[in-house]
């Protein structure tokens, strides 16, 4: 059963209980472009509290440096270095957590943001935006692969097409160990307009062909943990994943290890948490927005 | 255990046991472009024998009338009507076995022998080759989906894009009671160059964003025979199915309450039927080769 604190001293016993705070973002900052009430004065006060934060996302079309664009036009406070978006995570988890040799290369499934990321830790790459394999023309065998591609990485591509899917195909069955890895497995993309497939749907055929799941690097996979973990010290045991999503956000705090915290500000409902159908997983606390603990930065 | 028929009466006994003969093509008929010895006989020997004959294949790139082209090319005889391909089976399914309204479409992610193949059963359709939705621009919410759609047919398709996947994914979403059809779920699809992604890759997308599973008109799929069924007369009890693959072509068989010969001439060795790895799918016979059934035309 979670805890729901209301009162402002139960409010401020959850902020002394963790030196970290991970926020997901859309549902929980923001709603698309409208900010959701509070935000801007929590982590204001969040910050004067010197707490840590982190911003963790499963968007992997944009780099770190371009999502902080988002943070900006809103008016909400954050560095680029708080920012850990699965594409992020995908090029860490290959720099960092896998120490990925140098002269080996990434075959990229993948958009700029992807690229972008890939760059900043120093991963070569092939594919992705590269205008030879955005064609729809038909691709065919003989493929030469080349030797030195040693992994796949896969996130959303609005461009994804057969010759795309072709070779990283080959290179998954041709070049030996190929590591087949994926930004995040998101079954949709929420837009302003309404739902779109999700990178989860960019790497399915792949799944389906090879029979073959990816090491994902976004929530809930806790290997995403572990690229946090390569960037930034935290203490798990002292550290509050807060998010929207009980499939997402909430389970990749406990894959991980940390408290949680719901917001009823997104796509959950109290019902999903209580009653009949609730889910089986519950979350440490739960709070009806993000806004709810600013009572605590007017008070100060 | 299956039976292994080789002497001449034994070979013959098969024969007589039955009316109508289901054919596999690759594998069974031909390699790629190279005829397994004995076919062209064999197959005048059953129509000698006033046998029924009908080609059953999951291609579904190619229309009918195109991949009889295959069977010219290599001397083999063969009528339009008797080639059962899973994109004219898509369309038969909707024409003929749930009767699909006159005024309502499709929309196709597939080639153009899947189109050729809607046209012969009357039934409309948008997408598919369409250069609007052949495209890798961007694809942007909000779309206003033709409410006439009724069904999204998705075979291989080697130019599928984002485009198509989300147009896919909004007509079944938002277009109430939309039918969700695959020609067929082969996870590969092979080539003179080897293997590629298959059809069951390209509605894979849809499959894992919805979390839907398809009607599938191809083999091992049942529903196959129902739409066998609409345009030719057979009587199960008196029909073999005849293959290489155990997992499409017998399992086929065994859906569809057929009797079912496997050739060793295809994807499976001896070592699949027996032994402590054999495939739990055992079918009633196995040779060698079609061929082997051809010294009962040389006797004749």
């Amino acid at each position: 059963m979670a805890a729901r604190p209301t009162t402002p001293s139960q409010l401020q016993a959850v902020i002394d209980s963790y030196d970290t705070f991970m926020f997901d973002c859309d549902g929980v900052l923001w709603h698309g472009d409208h900010l959701i009430p509070g935000t801007i004065e929590v982590l204001a006060y969040l910050r004067q509290q010197k707490k840590h934060i982190i911003f963790v996302t499963n968007n992997a079309t944009k780099s770190r440096k371009n999502y902080k664009g988002k943070f900006d036009k809103l008016g909400v406070q954050a560095e680029v270095d708080e920012i850990f978006g699965s594409a992020y995570a995908a090029a860490v988890y290959l720099s960092s957590v896998i120490k990925f040799p140098k002269d080996k290369k990434v075959y990229v499934i993948g958009m700029k943001g992807l690229e972008e990321e890939l760059e900043e830790e120093g991963i070569s790459y092939l594919g992705g935006t590269d205008p030879t394999d955005n064609t729809l023309n038909s691709f065919n065998l003989p493929f030469e692969p080349d030797p030195a591609v040693a992994a796949v990485v896969c996130g959303l591509d609005t461009s994804v097409n057969y010759t795309k899917l072709s070779k990283a195909f080959q290179y998954l069955t041709r070049n030996e160990g190929c590591l087949f890895i994926a930004t995040n497995e998101d079954s949709t993309y929420p837009t302003n307009g309404g739902l779109l497939p999700g990178a989860g749907a960019i790497s399915a055929p792949l799944r389906f062909s090879l029979k073959r799941e990816p090491i994902s690097t976004g929530k809930p996979h806790a290997t995403m943990l572990d690229c946090v973990k390569a960037k930034h010290n935290y203490d798990p045991k002292r550290t509050l994943m807060i998010g929207d999503r009980l499939d997402t956000d909430i389970q990749f705090g406990k894959n991980g290890g940390l408290d949680t915290l719901l917001v009823l500000s997104g796509v959950t409902h109290l019902s999903d948490i209580s009653g009949p159908n609730a889910s089986p997983t519950v979350p440490d606390y739960v709070v009806d927005s993000l806004g709810d603990f600013a009572v605590l930065a007017k008070g100060n």
